[in-house]
């Protein structure tokens, strides 16, 4: 069998995917041009070469261009993987320490594994190499030499991990054993890639950790789903939804499966946010992680050794793509100010050709002292992130587009005529709304502002997220729904064969449906994303039946199904 | 071909290599027992498994076991590959975070290229390739699917990453493009593998930067690498030679090769330390990295585009094996206080039968206040990295040997003697010295021992590796310097054949010499290590011959020899 035609990226369209705009023509006249550019030169990029498709038409399209244009990622030329530019790298390092500090309080320590696992360790756990099989990539030759025994790259590291925890877990003084390490992982998947949201390499955090007892490890589990939906919620201004997944849908061996689900209203389909899985004790019994039992039977003597209980927990670089696609908009990125790199950009406005030198260096000065002062200096002082923009070949008009491309979360403008009115005119990027502050008040209520703007785009997703997911228990009702780009929680038995019926169900039935919205997925199926730990009312127990009308069987739970990444 | 045999360590082997202090029965009656132990429990982990080789009978060994038995790494089912702990990750957090505020000033942005090189990328550009084809490890195999075309798995990202910097430096205004990124890359080397000096998979970090003008490239160059040896100096307490590559040296594809070079006393070995590198125009020909020439022929015509100029720099987690090699001892570690993750361990001792239960949990209450004292609690506090060890079942002799051989550098006793002087006792892990310092003065002391500590490290390392650095000028003495466990400095001629012949000469004559040392490498020859920048006096120019005496060539500059890593 040879490797599945996947799309690839030829050279030619690596150049014409990436934003050029250095290479355009001018639009307007520059008004001067500085430094090294002699006189005659051509003046590039003054034109800005924008996103030219818009959201509501063709999704994937404009996700393509806003992520090369704003600059967050580059294709590459080896499909389903991507280059991460500096605006995406800040938004993970963020996280990151966000998420470590937290994690630290847990006495979670930091350790890093190999990249390569064994054949032998990768297939120990059946139901893990069962789940992970089709997409791990093979290393089988290094240099001209063919390797004796071919190597895994890690698609995750439980099976590089817990020979570890065999050897180092001798006690149960030695419990609970907490690591996490921040590391790239491969899964060489054949579906259409998309960048963050379903690359073959991705970054990731994956924490694991072994207890003494299944109360510590569940209670563990659910400490972590809570800073995964944190990070969402408070760095990255998104909603989600935590429950627990199906058990078609958990982990490939484990217990049970927590989760975060997403939500994109463009198409109207859930996206998983991150897992924190309780593993059992199923790895603990195949790697032998096992100790000594501290109580002794009725007759004092040694009970049987104790397999540990031991959990998994990843987020990955998908949280990136799944900000983007709910946040942004047709003028390029909206970058929460929390996690943007740069979070506020200061232009000077109102410069004509009539304005003198002195004047015009008098307005970069003070230009220059604002961002001074928002930056900060002392320990204690709030350090906002400030860039400002006096290229002087630019119109203030190219250089406001080139910065809402960009995301920039709050632009300030200081002109003249801001100057006689001791104010600075602002514009927030993701409403659009414009205002003043007094020039006094600039290092008090910008950072305000900052949070505000923080606190809107999320209440305006989790808005949007609400009125997207409808309490459906009628099943003439549940395909209209999705095809409103919809998520539906429904009554359900959670059975895995009336799963995969509904799933089947609402493939067939969807036909026709959103093609021009996602050309790749027109009939998709809803699966089920998560039962939510928050539970509507109205199953009635021995009475509410499954919503699934082939199924005879009684509904245990609501379960939120949805077409989805 | 297949893969020549590499030392497999076997899941046997890797159970005896881990530590089992917690297996062994105690040596002496546990004073007490508490908590979940039942009484009658067989207290496990009363002895101590000290390192039972000393470090000037047997090096090799005796790092595996200081490495293992104080918990920095763990070996692995895949040979070149370890297991990072906690304590190696904490030290290379800390040379990130110090880096990176360094580099930052620069202008240098995070970025994240991708582990997978197309084989066509790698192997463009000629010497490079050349230079590492046979370490490449490659990807052949998706699940099941063999890949239409294998990819390389990065061993250096220069032909991952210049193909974006051909795509987005279209102008001498997006001049200079400077990127770093932190990763881990494969080399699938078959010589005999030693954990942080020479594995398969390593971490590091590489910069990549591109310039205008050679000028600006040149000095990046020295900047990054004065930042090198500051990593080594200022974080690790290890002292560097700077210097730069002879042309036999140099990394593959550059036009000439900066240095920083270390030297384990142990051996008389030199290693190199982390290497930035000016490329020249090599690669950014190959991928077609250029500008437009801002200036103007004499006609105002326009002249030949200019292919940019790029430097390559890069550190790996070799640099914390080599500090533990210079440093630590036949104790266990001995980590330099800045990167040690815990800095202090205060240990309550004198507690006996006879001590009541409520002067314990004073003299425990104390050590906890203590620990709190120096942990600070306000921002602008010193922030000591501090542990207790209050446990129960250990002697207080055990814990000192037990922090001990985890390299804690400070350890603080507290008694009801100490209490009664009002005194801590102290004792130094670097030096063993002890001494008191007043509860009062507590604060104030231990950060500025900790300091001192931290200079007295450097200084010896220093002093002695200024003294094992001799300026040779007659080759007869060469070889026994070599043997005597020196580097040597010798007049040469910078011919690339030149040094090579030194190589066998000294390979050919050591034989017999260090093999009780090395038994892997008894006749290794001395190949160069640097040109230093700092040059001694005493060549004459047109007069100085070059130090090999089969050489008829004039001697350039001091060229630092050594057998080495
Ligand atoms: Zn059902
Ligand atoms: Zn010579």
């Amino acid at each position: 069998m040879t490797e599945p035609i996947v799309p690839k990226i030829e050279d030619q369209a690596l150049k014409e995917n990436a934003a050029k705009p250095k290479k355009e023509k001018p639009a307007k006249a520059p008004k001067e041009v500085k430094a090294k550019a002699p006189a005659k030169k051509k003046i590039e990029g003054a034109e800005m070469k924008g996103i030219d498709v818009a959201k509501e038409d063709d999704l994937a399209e404009w996700y393509k261009q806003v992520l090369t244009k704003a600059k967050m990622i580059d294709y590459y030329d080896v499909s389903g993987c991507y280059i991460l530019l500096p605006s995406a790298c800040y938004i993970w390092r963020t996280i990151r320490e966000w998420f470590t500090d937290n994690i630290e309080t847990l006495g979670v320590e930091e350790g890093y594994f190999p990249i390569f696992i064994s054949e032998d360790n990768l297939t120990r756990e059946k139901e893990h190499i069962e789940g992970f099989a089709a997409e791990v990539a093979w290393v089988t030759h290094g240099g001209n030499s063919k390797l004796e025994k071919r190597v895994a790259i890690r698609p995750t590291s439980e099976t590089a991990m817990y020979g570890f925890f065999a050897r180092h877990i001798q006690s149960y003084q030695d419990l609970p054993l907490k690591l996490n390490q921040w590391n790239n992982v491969v899964r060489w998947e054949f579906k259409h890639p998309m960048p963050f949201l379903r690359s073959r390499e991705f970054l990731w955090q994956e924490g694991h950790t072994a207890h003494f007892t299944k109360a510590e490890a569940d209670k563990e589990v659910l400490q972590i789903l809570d800073w995964y939906a944190g990070i969402y919620e408070h760095l990255l201004a998104v909603p989600m939804v935590k429950g627990t997944k199906t058990n078609n849908e958990k982990f490939a061996g484990a217990d049970y499966t927590t989760t975060v689900e997403g939500f994109i209203p463009s198409t109207g389909r859930g996206i998983q946010g991150g897992t924190s899985h309780m593993l059992g004790q199923h790895f603990s019994k195949m790697f032998d992680i096992k100790v000594e039992d501290p109580e002794k039977g009725p007759n004092g003597e040694a009970k049987p050794a104790i397999n540990v209980w031991q959990n998994s927990w990843g987020f990955t670089t998908r949280s990136i793509g799944v900000m983007i696609m709910i946040h942004s908009d047709n003028k390029g990125l909206v970058i929460p100010p929390r996690v943007a790199k740069t979070q506020v950009v200061i232009i000077p406005v109102g410069v004509t050709a009539k304005t003198s030198e002195e004047k015009k260096q008098e307005l970069y000065g003070d230009v220059e002292k604002f961002a001074k002062d928002l930056r900060g200096t002392k320990a204690w002082d709030i350090k906002v992130r400030v860039e400002t923009d006096t290229r002087d070949k630019y119109s203030p008009g190219w250089k406001f587009n080139d910065w809402e491309l960009k995301g920039v979360p709050l632009r300030l403008e200081w002109g003249p005529k801001d100057k006689e009115a001791g104010v600075l005119t602002y514009s927030r990027r993701d409403t659009g709304a414009k205002s003043t502050i007094p020039v006094g008040d600039l290092t008090t209520e910008v950072p305000k502002l900052l949070e505000t703007i923080q606190g809107d785009l999320f209440t305006k997703a989790d808005a949007e997220y609400k009125e997207h997911r409808k309490e459906i228990t009628n099943w003439d009702d549940f395909v209209p729904a999705l095809n409103s780009k919809n998520v539906c929680l429904i009554p359900h038995c959670e059975g895995d064969d009336c799963e995969d019926e509904i799933k089947k169900m609402s493939a067939r039935t969807s036909e026709g449906d959103s093609a021009a919205e996602d050309a790749r997925a027109p009939s998709m199926g809803a699966k089920s994303l998560c039962i939510p730990f928050e539970q509507p009312d109205g199953i009635k127990e021995g009475e509410t039946k499954c919503t699934n009308p082939n199924c005879k069987e009684l509904a245990k739970r609501w379960v939120m199904f949805g077409r989805s990444y």
